[in-house]
């Protein structure tokens, strides 16, 4: 088949149905503008921000080129609006994936660490921008302005939720989630090292393998017996974790 | 002062002196072909390599564009090889770090660690591309097509001697490195899941704080508290890692 030429706003593709746009979210037929941003958040992790092409999103939701720029001003915009919708995305999947988790406290750690990681990896292209900034500064400078507090606030929430779900393990106890006060805990939590500490080796340690998993690093990626352990190696690496932030 | 224009290549920069290229090697004036390359990795660095101007480095060096492809045979070829020559300098200053770290096999497991964090720093713009290869995949394809065989030997020669770092804290021993025989314990090192295991973990829970520290981690950069207690947190967390391995 003819690849779809660029500027033919005619033939919408079709397979952008109601159940494609039911994966991301309520509505079977979203706005145009949450379809633009949803169908640039596949492309953009499919291809990377750096390479996605305005021009294809257009195409396949049959509007014109203006459109976006209607909407979102340009291209970096519309990355930088996307970038922050994919981040509050992933970071609710890492609490779902908690929420799912058997009613144990290092069940619920782990969850969150393997979600980190699986979340990571289906990022795509955005995990560059998200977890690598100054890899890609024309974006996260606007999505820095743009967003910067409200992911300030989803990042302090996501550390602080990990903050409790540490001293659960080290507690044997299961607060739920609705329970936690994240605004009532936040001066509590920045001023106690040894939690704040525990937060940080978990978040980086899980950080690491997460980028590593996704990020494909380009100097491992060929070791073959790497590769054929790696599921052996991800899940002793949290494991290890989960024992030493209980000591 | 104004700005000098990018086709100027009559005032090479004054400033690229004999003290400039003996920070990159022994000879006070190395090839031209070798001042691209040190030229590059210094300003891709800074700017990232996505938006590096290799007008830029003509203009400062007096030679023409021509020149580069001359040599690199265009832009993208003259980044992987860079990119190339960056982690091997990179990958050196980890082992550097080691000769010159007390005799002891904490201290030295901690000199990789401390300097994994401040090295993965300095790569600037290039930690991107080793980090995160995904981010940009057009220059990191060529630069696994040309020096993925080469960067896998010095990654396995990296991870392989980190191994042997950690069961000498583990067995309270100093092996010299030069007493490292990397190709005839890769074998013994790949087929031993423990040690593996616990090199893994090392290696993942520096990348973690690596990264985090070196690419500006968007939504925690702008955490007042998180920021004001950084070196400590990251004091913590080396301590906690190297307890752990030794369990």
């Amino acid at each position: 088949m003819a690849r779809r030429r660029l500027s033919d706003t005619s033939h919408p593709d079709t397979t952008l149905d109601d159940e494609y746009w039911l994966r991301f979210g309520e509505l079977p037929q979203p706005s145009m503008r949450d379809k633009i941003i949803f169908l640039t958040s596949e492309e953009g992790a499919t291809v990377g921000p750096a390479v996605f092409n305005v021009a294809s999103v257009c195409d396949r939701l049959g509007v014109t080129h203006p459109m976006v720029n209607h909407y979102f001003g340009g291209r970096d915009s519309l990355l930088a609006e996307t970038a922050f919708v994919v981040y509050q995305r992933y970071i609710d999947s890492l609490w779902k994936a908690v929420r799912l988790a058997p009613a144990d406290p290092r069940a619920r750690l782990r969850a969150w660490m393997v979600q980190q990681i699986e979340g990571t990896a289906d990022l795509g292209g955005w995990g560059g921008i998200l977890n690598y900034p100054s890899s890609s500064m024309h974006i996260s400078g606007l999505l820095e302005e743009r967003y910067g507090g409200d992911m300030r606030r989803l990042f302090e929430t996501n550390i602080i939720r990990l903050g409790v779900l540490i001293e659960d393990s080290r507690n044997n106890v299961n607060t739920a989630l609705d329970q936690i006060d994240v605004s009532a805990l936040r001066a509590q939590f920045l001023a106690d090292p040894q939690t704040m500490s525990r937060a940080a080796t978990m978040a980086w340690s899980t950080l690491g393998v997460a980028v590593w998993n996704a990020g494909q690093h380009l100097a491992s990626a060929g070791v073959t017996e790497l590769q054929a352990n790696k599921e052996a190696l991800i899940e002793g690496h949290i494991e290890r974790m989960i024992a030493t932030i209980l000591i």
